[in-house]
């Protein structure tokens, strides 16, 4: 149901800041382009236009960090080049996210109005009935993905770069929305279904859901266009899968336990929703799962509600297996950079990206 | 809010059916590939590929056709390539429709359940309320929708052309997906409000929604693709701008005269939507239009009602109007054909088609 909500910690690096300048400087020649495309069409297609822009901006840019680490590790310099691959895979980032919130029905991301939000409220100030309203949101959201989609494309084809490397990108990007879209279908399915999803289920649709774009997509990107060999590129990817689902897990757990400063959610709307996460699969197959199964999901849980989840959650053991889960999966993930195509720097720097991860979840 | 219900009067010509076959293959082998890899995800995921190939089934394949026939007839020789390309459109074309589905709320395409539709039956039986089962057809539309753009720009970039073709064939491609959203926002835009647009804004959302990617789009890259001059592609281009246009006013003339058998529809779903057609912008600046104003898009109207639209629309002149205009764009279009680098055979194609098409609006 959600994308990731935390942010990879890799601000505050000044080669990786100094990168991700560059990255909004494509974004930004790229919405530019477009908007002035748009203008030629008229107001409302430029309204739209500027709405996704809207919705790419202010996130952590973690994908486009990603290309941007393992290129510059990998021996890669051209990094303008980089940059514009690091912001196709942002575009296709907010394509997935401006989709799955339609899909949701979520109307705000990262605490303010998202294209459809933002085009549901001006056709109810309009005047529009609420069902209207929220189609009209759904439509300028639906429209505004397929833009973002048709960007990233766009931005990765513009790249000079030679036939094959060329192809080899496009197969990650192809493989990228591929893999995001058949997660999608199977979180969609659980949300759906009154079944409890197997951990298997669960892992498996993180990884198709967020792992492939999120982390190894990017990474094997980066790696690509520095022209690494094969055995980083696969080292990289696999990491990318282990550590995606890692974060996945973090995300889940950060989504009950973390409070609301650490995620800008209220820390019941998973439960609320009846989010199907590892905590509650696990839950499920304990006898204390009775006191809490008929309270999750229901649309009016609250404070004090959660807060009996929470203690059944912990004293059921759900949470200290989710977190030795997500160890678990970052020590799979680090296994990968144990790899002679890794260089050393990289391998450290994703070591501490990863542990520092798997530690905020400790101490929620 | 709706493309092109009918079909180019492309079929029957036998090299046209023997390259249409090709395309057939190319978008087998693309399912076939596609629907390999979705079995490793899952069933879902796999049910979700086949909706979409059956939505992709069974059209006129009018785009791929336009394609190959400016490759053929500006010396291309390689035809296999060629229904690559066109295969590709076809698949533009089908994420295009999926979404306008999602959009427009229909569930019904060429006669049987889309996308949507068969996901909300499904979803129905299985016991959904009607707003939840709507969702889940929805869902499903947007996901595949995403699938078939992503393929489309899998198809192009996996011909084997040099560097310079495969930019100008992926700037076409683009171009189309930027016009089409762009025509679209205008589309629910004007069927949004109460006002009537004007002709212009009319065939200005045709040229945006229809022409760029039904016909100016597939006959340049079929062009490109061929090697063809640049004056042959700029004629082409302005030829299917004009074209397109032709083609969505004789469709929408169809929708409310075509009768059910032509068209596929009732013969007043456009009347009952109150489709924003050239028809509906004339009557509106004539005095008959109190007597039926009322009428156009209620959800209720009938055959009876219909019939006294028409009656109206005739004697108030909006349908001389709307074929006199149809007439008008069908000769701006040919006059763009008499450029030195459109062969004569391909002019007298092209010329046939488009007043066949003509031809049949002045007999409804």
């Amino acid at each position: 149901m959600e994308t990731l909500r935390t942010d990879l910690p890799l601000t505050g690096d000044p080669a990786s800041d100094a990168e991700a300048g560059l990255v909004e400087d494509e974004l930004q020649r790229f919405f530019a382009d477009a908007k002035l495309g748009a203008v030629a069409v008229g107001a409302p297609y430029l309204a739209l236009w500027e709405a996704l822009e809207r919705a790419a901006a202010g996130g952590g840019r973690s994908r486009p960090r990603l290309v941007l680490l393992a290129y510059r590790h990998l021996g890669g310099t051209d990094t303008r080049t980089a940059a514009r691959l690091a912001a196709s895979y942002e575009l296709l980032h907010s394509a997935l996210i401006v989709h799955d919130d339609v899909i949701d029905r979520d109307v705000v991301r990262r605490g303010v109005p998202n294209v459809s939000g933002s085009y549901r409220t001006k056709a109810l100030r309009e005047g529009a009935a609420p069902a209207l309203a929220e189609h009209a949101g759904a439509t300028a959201g639906i429209l505004a993905g397929d833009l973002a989609l048709s960007g990233a494309y766009r931005l990765l084809r513009s790249l000079d770069v030679s036939q094959s490397i060329d192809r080899r990108l496009h197969d990650i990007l192809d493989e990228a929305v591929f893999s995001a879209v058949g997660g999608e279908v199977f979180d969609v399915e659980f949300s759906r279904s009154a079944r409890m999803p197997s951990l298997e289920d669960i892992t498996k649709t993180a990884h198709q859901k967020t792992a492939v774009y999120s982390f190894e997509a990017p990474l094997q990107a980066g790696a690509v266009l520095a022209g690494a060999p094969d055995s980083a590129v696969a080292a990289l990817k696999s990491f990318g899968r282990f550590a995606g689902i890692t974060y996945q897990l973090v995300d889940d757990i950060l989504g009950v336990f973390g409070g609301e400063d650490s995620t800008g959610k209220t820390g019941w709307g998973d439960l609320r929703e009846g989010k199907r996460t590892v905590l509650l699969a696990y839950a499920a197959t304990r006898p204390q799962w009775n006191s809490i199964a008929s309270l999750i999901g229901t649309p009016d849980l609250g404070a004090r509600d959660a807060e009996h989840i929470r203690t059944v959650l912990v004293t059921c053991g759900a949470k200290d297996f989710a977190v030795g889960l997500a160890d678990e999966y970052a020590q799979r993930a680090l296994s990968h950079l144990e790899s002679d195509g890794v260089p050393a720097a990289l391998r450290g720097r994703l070591r501490r990206l990863l542990l520092a991860v798997v530690a905020g979840v400790r101490t929620a």
